[in-house]
């Protein structure tokens, strides 16, 4: 193994690939931007929050359990050893907790069978005679893809200390026993995960079979095996092979996991034509399935895709899990192409169905992530509760967020030959190599980015600004001289000789914008949402006139202008102030003769605030999307 | 009991109540009308299909079973007997499939135990010890309850009939041992439904315990015995006493049973305020939570009323069961006050929701009744596959359409001292004592409804009409003589001295109509729906003219008059011809800045359907809401 520190996705020198990642050392947020704050928060309050959770939950008794140390029950659901691995993972990839970590790499070593099988669920011995039983259901390779990908930050993050090499080990025999079993097998378990797992423990190991296995479980799917389930065997992704699909479809989470692992195969064995698959379903999912805040996900039921154009913002599913897993596809397809639009969605969904995820304490956490919130919501899902909870039965998503966030600094630039590339704007340092810049910004809440170079090679060699395709006013200096700001595949490449000092200033202009969805999209039509540069906005209850209107009888005067509003302390740094009107409403009938235009019984201004800030007071109704008011004669 | 036969329904004659159900025997609906027709079709055609599929799919060999008369697995849901009961009932209001119910009544009466238990899941020995154990899942007295309406139907359809006195008496023993059980318990059944059933069985025996036990059933939900299960114990209707709730929630098929159940009890303990409770629930239903087209539920995953108008068209659920259960309710609701609104309820919910449950060959049907089915539509619901099916795994729609439509001559018109009222108009003949009318009518493709008197009394008395209130020209003639058409209350009252061969003309106008919804009902919003008389159409594939335009791009041109096309032969008696306009669509982006107006590549003329009358062609999209076209400058 490397003793350089690397984050999630590092390919192999042999692998396809455009972008390559920067080791983790080389690159840091600051706190004080939004990135970077967001990191710290992670640090600070999240990742001791699960560590809590864990052990008042019953996760960490669960192990103890199997290595007789309690005489509890088991806790949870059979899946609960991956909120354990996620968040030690989480721990490996900030250095934060190693109390913990090493407790848990004790419990986990002490907790493994011979064999190599670790899962506290079916170790249990009434259920040891249903271990690799029941692949529909038992998630026992998911569970074993979460602690390699422990066990990959890991290696990558604390390549000498004694308490990672202890994960690996017991990752690497969970591993061997999964190619011992399945390395012949035409099985696979209903729940991806362990491919990208496999395949990313093989560039931490060198060790083939792991990557060989993770391509046979992708070829093992769409055959069937899974059987139909409860919801068929699409919902799997087991309806037809990956290869001859054209749309996304099924459990969400499911699907974004297994084309992340499609795609590490894909480079891997450089695959062209799954890679190509991968992005076809990319597109499938991006051009009609997914909401304006980069989530995706449609129907509560199955947790599902659901048909194209089938975007209802009130029962939007939107699982956070989902969102982190899209932006993990987007960073791999990113790596794989170098295409900007892939950087564009990661910015996107992370800035906006990400970031809603946790609350602004860092201590609560949405399951799933709606783009509308009723007056007198009624729930009727208990990952849909329409505010945040400390904790959920089914935990994968707080710990999935730390896991993200710890090592979000990975993600925002990477480096080839030819030189840096900034890929997500916030305050902070990247290098690559010798070749090192500061970033200093409010990106973004301001639309300024200021790229110093800190160091340089003697060679002239190409900085690389992303341009996000939101943006169509871009401006440029160079050392205080304007320069011609024309994107080239969706970056400005800057290619000359650098000196330390030298001093970019990038200005992406951020004017509020009144959005409208594809008209395909049945359950926004009549709507616009407001959208400042790469934040989505919502109208939330709190910030809406007194008096007796219902919060969805205000409706958007499209005709006024929208005034951005900087602040300098508050909930959010910077609103849009619209103007909405309220219709006069009767309560009754449901349906009526069809009217045009309305009458406005109030009219106000208010202030609109970033949607992933919502819920941060007194729970109440929310919207993204705001119905037009009709022009009045 | 009385040997006049009767239809569901009977109040004792102290029972709160403002009009009568007229005896079974002195209305008939003609078969040659739409009403008769459906009516025919379920005795010639659904019945026997689903006696057939009784067989087919265990459902008799589960009570063979219990009689040690089939090796046979145990098949189905643990609640499949419903199935069966339901269609035993549908055989009594019938008076078809005589072989079918004396095979039944011998089966129930030989798998009944000795204390009157009867449920051929729970009998299973294996399951003998979880009898009564698990009341918020067993659905125990909810099958009684199906088996005791079974009952009602035998005592009420053939009271001398030795098959219906051996159906009976296995119900009272059943009836019986819930008295036993219950009568002094806290607890209550997960599913309602037995609380109707009791009232009607109280009705029938006369016997006071069994509308007790309804009334005490009624009490004890609402404080918690029944858990949270998957879905929060509103699902169950368990979250609060139902004399203190205010608005409908959970699981609609349970909602609208209790409130069957309670109104029933209502009536009969002559409880005003828990009338008047169910009243409100009932506004809060049709106010903001019932489609145009009379159903009900807004969510698949918990078979659930949503928000206060979350009214998804493509992912309503509106299942079948939910509308026959607001037809009861409404039918309940009418003979205890007397109010039009519910007559005009029944109509709407029957001609559009119900309607389309059944293929035109009435043999294929549909659990979920969705509003929209888009192009390349992806199920991701067994129970909304998008088309209709000739069962279910889950059957209880199927037999469930035939009870009702087995028994719908006694739900269109009623009595009461002062004279006979009409509600629902179809071609027929109907009886209050010696006051007798024959309706010759092709309602509600024609507007025209002619009643003649063919039995009087020789007092005056009052024929009275229901004016819907979708209708606003309304106009009589009495013996070919225009009278005056100020209906009161929703209805016509005409009040005289009538002779055999009096002739009365009511011609309810039907233009096509263009229809919105709510402003709050997100989900339609910029759309339209059209409407002639109680009958809701929409567009569909097969009428769409051929060419690549996509489905979901056609759009309504309001300003197009709607022209309404009667035909002899072919799918529909009725279509309207409209105007649309397909956008210039391209597929991406998903979303883009906020225009206004928009270009148009095409535009055409073309037929809607009848809603109740999609699916009856190849499986493809269909929309009852159309987008409005966006006025061209």
């Amino acid at each position: 193994m490397s003793d350089i520190k690397h984050g999630p996705v590092v390919p192999t020198p042999g692998a396809l690939g455009v972008l390559r990642p920067l080791p983790a050392g080389a690159v840091r947020l600051t706190p004080g931007g939004l990135l970077g704050g967001w990191q710290a928060r992670t640090v600070a309050a999240t990742l001791p929050h699960c560590v809590a959770s864990l052990e008042a939950r019953g996760n960490l008794d669960n192990l103890r359990r199997v290595n007789g140390d309690t005489d509890a029950g088991f806790r949870g659901y059979w899946f609960a050893d991956t909120d354990v691995h996620k968040t030690l993972e989480a721990a490996f990839w900030s250095g934060a907790q190693p109390a913990f970590a090493a407790e848990v790499a004790a419990l986990l070593e002490k907790a493994q069978d011979a064999d190599g099988y670790l899962n506290s669920y079916y170790q249990d011995p009434e259920r040891r005679d249903r271990q690799w039983a029941e692949l529909h259901f038992s998630h026992e390779m998911y569970t074993a893809g979460h602690l390699i990908q422990a066990a990959v930050a890991a290696a990558r993050s604390a390549p000498g200390d004694a308490v990672a090499q202890q994960v690996v080990s017991v990752a690497r025999r969970f591993a061997d026993l999964l190619v011992q079993r399945y390395g012949d097998s035409p099985q696979t378990d209903g729940h991806p995960e362990v491919e990208t797992a496999l395949a990313e423990l093989y560039r931490v190991t060198g060790h083939r079979p792991y990557l060989d296995l993770a391509a046979r479980l992708l070829d093992n799917r769409g055959h069937g095996t899974l059987g139909e389930g409860r919801f068929g065997a699409a919902y799997f992704q087991d309806h037809l092979p990956l290869r001859e699909t054209a749309e996304v479809t099924g459990h969400v989470v499911r699907q974004l996991y297994l084309l992340a692992g499609a795609v590490d195969v894909a480079v891997e064995t450089r695959d062209e034509a799954l890679l190509a698959t991968v992005e076809q379903l990319w597109d499938s999912a991006l051009d009609s399935r997914t909401y304006l805040t980069g989530g995706q996900g449609s129907r509560h039921r199955d947790e599902a895709y659901g048909d194209a154009y089938e975007l209802p913002p009130d029962r939007a599913y939107a699982e956070t899990c989902a969102a982190i897993a899209s932006f993990q596809l987007a960073w791999r397809l990113l790596l794989a192409t170098g295409r900007a639009g892939y950087a564009d969605e990661m910015e996107r969904v992370l800035h906006n169905a990400i970031a809603a995820g946790t609350a602004v304490d860092g201590t609560a956490f949405f399951y799933s992530t709606p783009l509308q919130r009723r007056t007198g919501h009624d729930s009727g899902d208990e990952n849909a509760p329409g505010h945040r909870l400390d904790w959920y039965d089914c935990a994968c998503c707080p710990p999935n967020l730390a896991r993200l966030m710890a090592s979000l600094h990975t993600y925002a630039a990477t480096g080839d030959d030819s030189g840096l590339q900034l890929h997500l704007y916030g305050a902070g340092e990247f290098a690559s190599g010798a070749r090192r810049v500061e970033v200093a910004t409010r990106y973004p809440w301001d639309e300024q980015i200021t790229v110093t170079v800190t160091g340089t090679t003697a060679d002239p060699w190409r900085l690389s600004l992303r341009v996000p395709a939101w943006c169509t006013d871009v401006r440029l200096t160079v050392n205080g001289t304007p320069a011609p700001a024309r994107a080239q595949g969706g970056y400005l490449r800057l290619h000359r000789i650098w000196h330390p000092g030298d001093e970019v200033v990038l200005t992406l202009a951020m004017p509020a914008r009144l959005v409208a969805a594809h008209p395909r999209v049945d359950a926004v039509r009549g709507a616009a949402a407001l959208v400042r540069g790469p934040i989505v906005y919502c109208l939330e209850h709190a910030d809406m006139p007194a008096g007796g209107t219902l919060f969805e009888d205000w409706e958007l005067d499209a005709t006024a202008p929208v005034a951005v509003a900087h602040h300098g302390s508050g909930l959010a740094p910077v609103t849009l102030r619209v103007g909405v009107r309220a219709r006069t409403a009767q309560d009754r009938p449901l349906y009526r003769d069809l009217r045009t235009g309305g009458s406005t019984a109030a009219t106000a201004t208010v202030s609109a605030i970033p949607y992933f800030l919502w819920a941060n007071r007194e729970p109440g109704p929310m919207r993204v999307w705001i119905p037009l008011a009709a022009q009045e004669d």
